[in-house]
Formats: C-alpha cells, sequence, structure tokens
C-alpha cells in the first residue's frame, strides 16, 4: 500500500470510528442497568453557567413513559421561560433559588408570575402548561436538582394537542410531538402565539431521528 | 351544659377534628406548591426496617403521570418480589445493597433473577413487568433512594391489561388499575398465575377511593 493509500485507509478507519463511537452514544444497546451518575458525561449545550445530564432518558436508555434529568445551575443562571403539556417535578439536592410560575395558560400570555423560595430537600412540581422557570439566585451556591418528566418524545400523545392550539406550529402528522415540545416566551407577556417552539429538546438533538411516517 | 352533655360534646368536637385531619391528608387541596421533603410524614406501613414518603404522588399531590417516592431500607430489609407494568427508575441516595432482575416474564414463572450491585450516586430502571427486588445488603448501612414511577393509580391504561393476562385477577371495569398494581411473588418459581394482586398499593390504601363508574 503506498503513502496515499494508507492516508485514505486510515482517513476511512477514523471516519468508521467516529460514526461507530456516534452511533454507541444513540443507542441502547450495551448501556449497563446500573450506572454511576457521577460518569454520566454533563454537557451545557452551549449556555453557560448549565449543566445537563440524562439519568433516564427515552432515547440514551429506552425510556417511554418517564424521564431523569440531573442538572446543575451557577450562581445567576437560570433557565428561559418555557411550558410544556407534560408533567414535571423537581428534587433540589443542593443550593438555593427561586420558582417563578405563571398559573394563566387559560390567558393569552403568560402573565405576571408567582415566586416561590426553593432549597436544598425541597421538592416542588410545575403544572402542565404553565410557563416557568428557575433561577439561582443564591450568588455563593451552585443549584443542582434532578428534574422528572412525563412522556418521552417518541410517545404519541394526540389528545393533548389540543392544550397547544395556540401555537405558531402546524398541524399534520408531527403535531403528536408537540406534547414534550418546550415553548419558550421572551418574557412574561409574549403572547402564546408567539412562543418558540423548542423541538426536540437540547439534549436529545444529537440522537434524534424523525419516525418513519408508519409509526405516526 | 351538664357533665353527661360536655362529654359528648368534647367527644364529637374530636371526632370531627380527626375527620377532618383524615380527609386533609387525602386532599390536593392547600397542599403548598413546595414542599421540604424532610417534613413529610413517613411510614413504614407494618413493615419493619422501611421508611416510605411520597415526595410527589397522584392522590397527595393530583399527578397524573409520575410519581416519586422516598423510600429507606434498613440493612437487611428488602423489597418483596414483585412487578408491575409501568416503568420504575431508582436513584440511589445512600448506602448500597443489591438488586435482583428476572427479565423472563415470557415464561410461566420469574425463574432465577440476575443479581446488579447498587451504589451512593447510582441509578437503575426496572423494564415492565420484569420480577424484581431490592435487598439491603449492607449491614453497616441504611438504603435510601428515590424511585420514579409512571402510570399513578388512577390513569386509564386498558391498552397494557394485555400485559397481565396470566394475572389470577378478573375482568371487567376493574382491569384498568391493574396496570399500575403490585403482583407479588412468594419465590422466584411462583408462577405468575399465583402471584398476589395489592392494590392499591399500600400508601395509597388510605386515600383511595373507587373511581365512579361513569369514570372509567
Amino acid at each position: 500500500m503506498g503513502g496515499r493509500e494508507t492516508v485514505i485507509f486510515l482517513a476511512l478507519t477514523l471516519l468508521f470510528c467516529l460514526k461507530a463511537a456516534e452511533a454507541s452514544q444513540c443507542s441502547t444497546h450495551g448501556v449497563p442497568l446500573v450506572r454511576n451518575i457521577s460518569e454520566l458525561p454533563p454537557d451545557n449545550y452551549g449556555r453557560p453557567g448549565f449543566s445537563h445530564s440524562t439519568i433516564a432518558g427515552s432515547l440514551l436508555h429506552g425510556m417511554k413513559e418517564v424521564e431523569v434529568w440531573f442538572e446543575t445551575f451557577a450562581p445567576g443562571s437560570r433557565t428561559p421561560i418555557h411550558r410544556h403539556s407534560c408533567e414535571e417535578v423537581f428534587v433540589v439536592l443542593k443550593g438555593s433559588g427561586t420558582l417563578y410560575v405563571a398559573s394563566n395558560s387559560h390567558l393569552k400570555y403568560p402573565g405576571q408570575p408567582q415566586e416561590f423560595s426553593i432549597f436544598a430537600n425541597s421538592t416542588f412540581h410545575v403544572p402542565v402548561n404553565d410557563a416557568h422557570h428557575v433561577w439561582n439566585t443564591n450568588q455563593d451556591e451552585d443549584l443542582q436538582f434532578l428534574v422528572i418528566i412525563s412522556r418521552p418524545p417518541m410517545k404519541v400523545c394526540r389528545h393533548k394537542v389540543v392544550l397547544l392550539k395556540t401555537s405558531t406550529c402546524g398541524g399534520g402528522d408531527h403535531l403528536q410531538h408537540y406534547a414534550r415540545s418546550l415553548f419558550i416566551y421572551d418574557d412574561w407577556f409574549m403572547p402564546h402565539i408567539a412562543a418558540n417552539l423548542k423541538f426536540p429538546i437540547y439534549w436529545d438533538e444529537q440522537c434524534f431521528q424523525t419516525p418513519a411516517k408508519d409509526e405516526l
């Protein structure tokens, strides 16, 4: 094999290995049943002060009805103002901060939110479709929690689409996905109809593949 | 008011207060959105070495799609061998122990289980309908974890009943409840058809009320 062929061969081998590694990150095959949370790779998905690991996920671990996330917010950082039509429970492991919830999903915009202090060893859940965000308002310590969320992305939830009729998203076969999608608001008085759809969620982007039409 | 009337009045007042307290434990009204997990009342439901608190529950907090429990097992104590047709994720907070899982739901009995070491900061999920139990095999420390479970008891899940066709339970409108019920085994070789149905689950007994027929 000449020098040129060797380079091409090595490049193809490297490409194959990279593709194989990428595929294994998005496959449930070979994932151990018991996993050390400390060893799960965290990522910030381009958001400074944020860290996310999927403890049990639809795409990574084959979950169909619930997902569990482990997230950390550095002092001053926060989630966007957002809503979703699935249930969400938080268990605060460390730090403190403020939860903002606008329970006005019947209005045309979220409106002025209520404020709640959250703290280590506290729990709270966010009512379905209530706009909310969580803010690490403690300047001295990280805010760390587990997030439990229902309806992983591949699940068909057509019956809930009616709740999201004010969204700007189109119709058709893809409507089912909106049940687990994020709708992000610039502020509390942004109309629901102008909120930005985020689907798939940041940490599912790498592995998400649109299901075949006959699975819809 | 004479002495006898005073005693009757006080007895009636006490009875009223006890009934009111019992009702408030089983109502979602007035439950604060943010709750301190340390202040949730634990119970052992007659099982020595066991402690359970419902962090977010269907009957106590109005959850419809997920529940979160906080449980502690003293050294040597364990869950029964059981299965259920809902998803379950564990996050181990403290201690260590052994998970036993028999992934043979296609056989007539669970069969010899696989053993997995579990430890603080580990996570695992139990595949739907796999018989399993968790045992605190560490003689020196409590085993403490969060349990996340899908399909709270009041949700209709008729489509899953087919998975439980080997149970001894009858048919009719109540079939839907089996989707979240426990089936308990005396040992790993007890036939599925002989497993004992436990519904409602121990901590839901006090508050559980059969839904009206037209809600089924």
